[in-house]
C-alpha cells in the first residue's frame, strides 16, 4: 500500500477502505508517513469530506492511539457534557454540581482554552490550592463522593488527535466538519459515560459560523455515537454575544455561583437547564424538558447544587469558602470602565472580539505555551437586546498590566453592534436533537 | 506574514497578492517553510486553481530560482518544442533535424524519460559515445554549427521545479493544471527561443485524459507565454495510441531516422509535419500550414535533414554512420512474438499500458534510480484501425531478460482493444493553436 495512492483515492473522493485508514492512521502514528503526505491528506479531506464507514474507521484509530478509561466504581448515570468552545462559556462550572445534585455524575475531560475561547481547568485553577487530576483513581474517587468527575486531558488520552491538530493548526485544516467531529468524539469515546451531550456553539464566536454548519457538525458527531452505539445528544446554542455577564477565569467562576445561587443570567441559565434536561431527559427520569426545569429549580433554590460545588472544591484542594466570600479569588489591580459611543439597541456582541480582547490581556493564551493571570477579564452590563444611551457604561476590563489594555479597549468597543431598532428577544438554545 | 494564512487564503479561493506568493516560494527555497505546510498548499491549489495573476507570479519565482540561459552566439530563428510526455514519442529525434535543413534551430532542454514516457536523452544516448551536453557554451557550439541544440536539464536550471515536484509526486498534487503549467514554463522560460511550441498530447497514455484538460492545459501555457511576452503556439495531438511503431530507446532512434528518409509512420509524420511548419509560420515564412508540409518534404527528399541528424550525431561523439548500418545500435539478444487472440479491428491501443510494458522489461524507469537498458523495446505491427486476425501478429518485445516477459506480454495483450466494426481514420493532430 503506498501513501500517495490513498492521498489520491481521497482527492478522487473515492471510498477508502478500512485497512487504507488504518494502515495511513497506525503507519502515521509510528512515525513512518511523513506529515506532508498526512496534510496533503487532510487537505483533501477538507474538500472531499468523509463517508459514514471512513469517518467511523478514522475515529476508531483515534480513540484507540491512546488509553481508554473506564469507571468501574461510579454507581451514578454518568454524564459527558461537551462545549464545542465558546467565549464566557461557564456552563460546565455550574452545570457538574446541578447534575450532581440531581443524582447524577459528570464524567468528562476536561481542557485548558486557547485563542478566544476559554477552558474549564483554567477557570478552576482561578481557584488557590485546586488541583486538577489527571489520575483515573482520584477522579473516580472524588466522582463517587461528589458526583463531579472532572479530568484533565492527558498525553496518553488520544495521542495522535494532539499528533493531527498540531499539523492540521499549520495546514489551515482545522475547519473541517469530518476531522472536527473524529477529534470531538474519539476523546469522548475514549471516557466513560451513559450519554454524551454536545453543546454545539453556533455564531461569530464559535468554530461554526452558521446554523447549517452547527446542525452538519452535530449530525455527523450523532452518526459516530450511534456506530459506536453510545447515546448522544445535541444543543445547538448561540454565540452570537458571550455567555453571561463575565469573561475571564475568577470572574466566571463567580457569576458561575451566583448562578447556583439563583443569580444567573437569562442566557446562562437557559443553556444549563436545557443540558441539564436533557440529561434527565437520556437517563429516562423525565418524560418531557419542562419537567426537569422544575427539578433543576428545586436543586438550586434548596442550595443543594451549590453545597455539591463546595463538596467539589474542597476534595479538589481549595477553600470551600470562596463561594461566599469572593475575596478569596484573584482580584485584578486595576479597572477600566468603557461607555457606549452611541445611542442605540446591542443587535450584537461580537463574541470572537470579547474573547480575543480579554485574551491579550491575559485571560487566555494566544499559543499554548502562554501563561494566564487568573485575575484579569471583561464584564459586560449591556447584553443583546438591551437598550444603551450615549455614555452609558458598556464593559469593565480587569487588568493588571497596561499592555494591550488600548487594544483591549477598541476591540470591545468595536465588538459592540448597535442599531436603532428594538431587538427582538433571542433565543440561546437554537436547536435540541435529542 | 504567516505560511498558514495563505494556505486558508488559498482554500478559501480568495487571491494571494503578489508579496504573498513571493514570500511563500522564496521562503520555501530557502528550506524555511517546511512540506507539510506547501503540500497543503498545494492541494489546495489542486482544488481550487490559480488566478492569471498567481500563475504568473508563481511562474516568475520558479524560472528566476535558478540560471537563465541565454544563446547569444547562435543567430538563428530558434524553436523550443516541449511535448507533454507521450509513449513512443520520437518527435524530436526528426523534428529537430528537419527545423535545422530549414533554416532554423532547436534550443531546447531535454529531458530522462519517468514513468511509461520516454525522454530525449534516453533514446540519443542508445548511440555509443553520444555525450549530451549540459554546458551552454558547448550547446551553443552545436547548435551554430548543426541547429540542433539540445541540452540536458541541469540542476541550475529552475531548481525549484525539482523540489517542489518531488513532493506533489508523493502528495497526488501532480495533475493540477496551474502546477503543470508553471512547471513547464518556468523551464520554457529559463532557456531564450524565439517560439515555444507545445505538443500537449491528449488521451490514454498522457497527462491529459481528454481534450478538455488537454485544452485548458494549452490556454493556460499561452496565458503565461503571453504574459512573458513570449512567442507560444500549441498543438494538441493524440495518445490513445503509441506514436509510431516502435517504443523503446534504440528502435525509436531507427524508427526516427527511417521518417527522416520518407519512411515514416503516417502518426508520427502528421505531428512532425505540423509543428514544423507551425515553427514555420511563427518565424513568418509561410502564411498557411500546408505551405510548410512542401517545404519539409523537400528538405526529408533532399536527404538535408537526415544529414543535419548525421552532423548532430557526430559532434556529439556518436559514430555518424548509425544511419545507414544499424547494427551500430545497440540489440536486445531475445525477441518475442505476440500474436492476435481474436478478430477484429484495433480501436485503441492503451498507450500507457504499452509504455508501461516496455518500461518493466527495461526501456524506461519506474523510479529515478533505475538504469535503463537502450536494447530492449515493444515494436507493434498493428495500429489503430488495422484489421487483424486471430493468430496473426501484434508486436514484439525485444528483451535481454526473462524477468518481467509475462508480465509484459499480457500488458501488450491487454492494451490491444479491438471491436468488429471498422474504425474509421483517427486523426493525430486534434487542435493547432498558432
Amino acid at each position: 500500500m503506498r501513501v500517495v495512492d490513498l492521498i489520491e483515492k481521497k482527492r478522487e473522493k473515492e471510498e477508502l477502505a478500512k485497512e487504507e485508514i488504518h494502515f495511513l492512521l497506525s503507519e502515521y502514528l509510528k512515525g513512518n508517513v511523513p506529515d506532508y503526505q498526512m496534510s496533503a491528506f487532510l487537505m483533501a479531506v477538507y474538500f472531499n469530506d468523509m463517508t459514514k464507514a471512513e469517518l467511523l474507521e478514522f475515529t476508531t484509530l483515534m480513540r484507540d492511539s491512546g488509553e481508554i478509561i473506564k469507571f468501574e466504581k461510579i454507581n451514578k448515570f454518568l454524564v459527558d457534557k461537551h462545549s464545542t468552545g465558546g467565549v464566557g462559556d461557564k456552563v460546565t462550572v455550574v452545570l457538574a454540581p446541578i447534575l450532581a445534585a440531581l443524582g447524577l455524575a459528570s464524567t468528562k475531560l476536561s481542557g485548558k482554552g486557547l485563542g478566544h475561547t476559554g477552558g474549564t481547568i483554567d477557570k478552576f485553577e482561578a481557584i488557590k490550592g485546586f488541583k486538577f487530576s489527571s489520575s483515573k483513581e482520584e477522579v473516580e474517587k472524588i466522582a463517587s463522593k461528589t458526583g463531579i468527575g472532572l479530568m484533565g486531558y492527558s498525553d496518553k488520552i488520544v495521542p495522535l488527535d494532539k499528533k493531527l491538530y498540531s499539523l492540521r493548526d499549520v495546514t489551515a485544516t482545522v475547519p473541517s466538519i469530518p476531522l472536527i467531529a473524529s477529534s470531538i468524539m474519539s476523546k469522548k469515546l475514549a471516557i466513560q459515560s451513559d450519554v454524551i451531550i454536545l453543546d454545539v456553539k453556533v455564531g461569530d464566536g464559535a468554530f461554526m459560523k452558521n446554523i447549517e454548519r452547527a446542525r452538519e457538525l452535530a449530525k455527523r458527531m450523532i452518526e459516530i455515537g450511534i456506530g459506536f452505539k453510545r447515546k448522544v445528544r445535541a444543543v445547538l446554542s448561540n454565540m452570537d454575544e458571550p455567555l453571561g455577564y463575565s469573561v475571564g477565569n475568577a470572574i466566571e467562576i463567580i457569576e458561575a455561583i451566583e448562578t447556583l445561587k439563583g443569580n444567573g443570567a437569562k442566557d446562562v441559565k437557559e443553556v444549563v437547564y436545557t443540558i441539564a434536561a436533557v440529561a434527565l431527559k437520556a437517563k429516562g427520569v423525565i418524560k418531557e424538558l419542562k419537567d426537569g426545569y422544575r427539578k433543576i429549580d428545586e436543586v438550586i433554590n434548596s442550595g443543594l447544587a451549590l453545597s455539591k460545588l463546595k463538596e467539589f472544591i474542597a476534595e479538589s484542594g481549595g477553600d470551600e469558602n470562596l463561594v461566599n466570600d469572593y475575596s478569596i479569588l484573584p482580584v485584578a489591580k486595576e479597572k477600566l470602565e468603557i461607555f457606549s459611543q452611541n445611542n442605540g439597541y446591542v443587535a450584537k456582541i461580537k463574541a470572537e472580539e470579547i474573547g480575543k480582547a480579554a485574551m491579550i490581556i491575559g485571560a487566555g493564551r494566544a499559543t499554548k505555551y502562554d501563561k494566564i493571570d487568573h485575575s484579569v477579564g471583561i464584564k459586560i452590563f449591556k447584553k443583546v437586546g438591551d437598550k444603551v444611551e450615549k455614555g452609558e457604561k458598556l464593559a469593565e476590563i480587569y487588568y493588571n498590566d497596561e499592555k494591550n489594555l488600548k487594544n483591549s479597549k477598541e476591540m470591545l468597543l468595536d465588538a459592540y453592534v448597535l442599531q436603532n431598532e428594538k431587538v427582538s428577544g433571542q433565543k440561546v438554545v437554537i436547536e435540541i436533537i435529542d
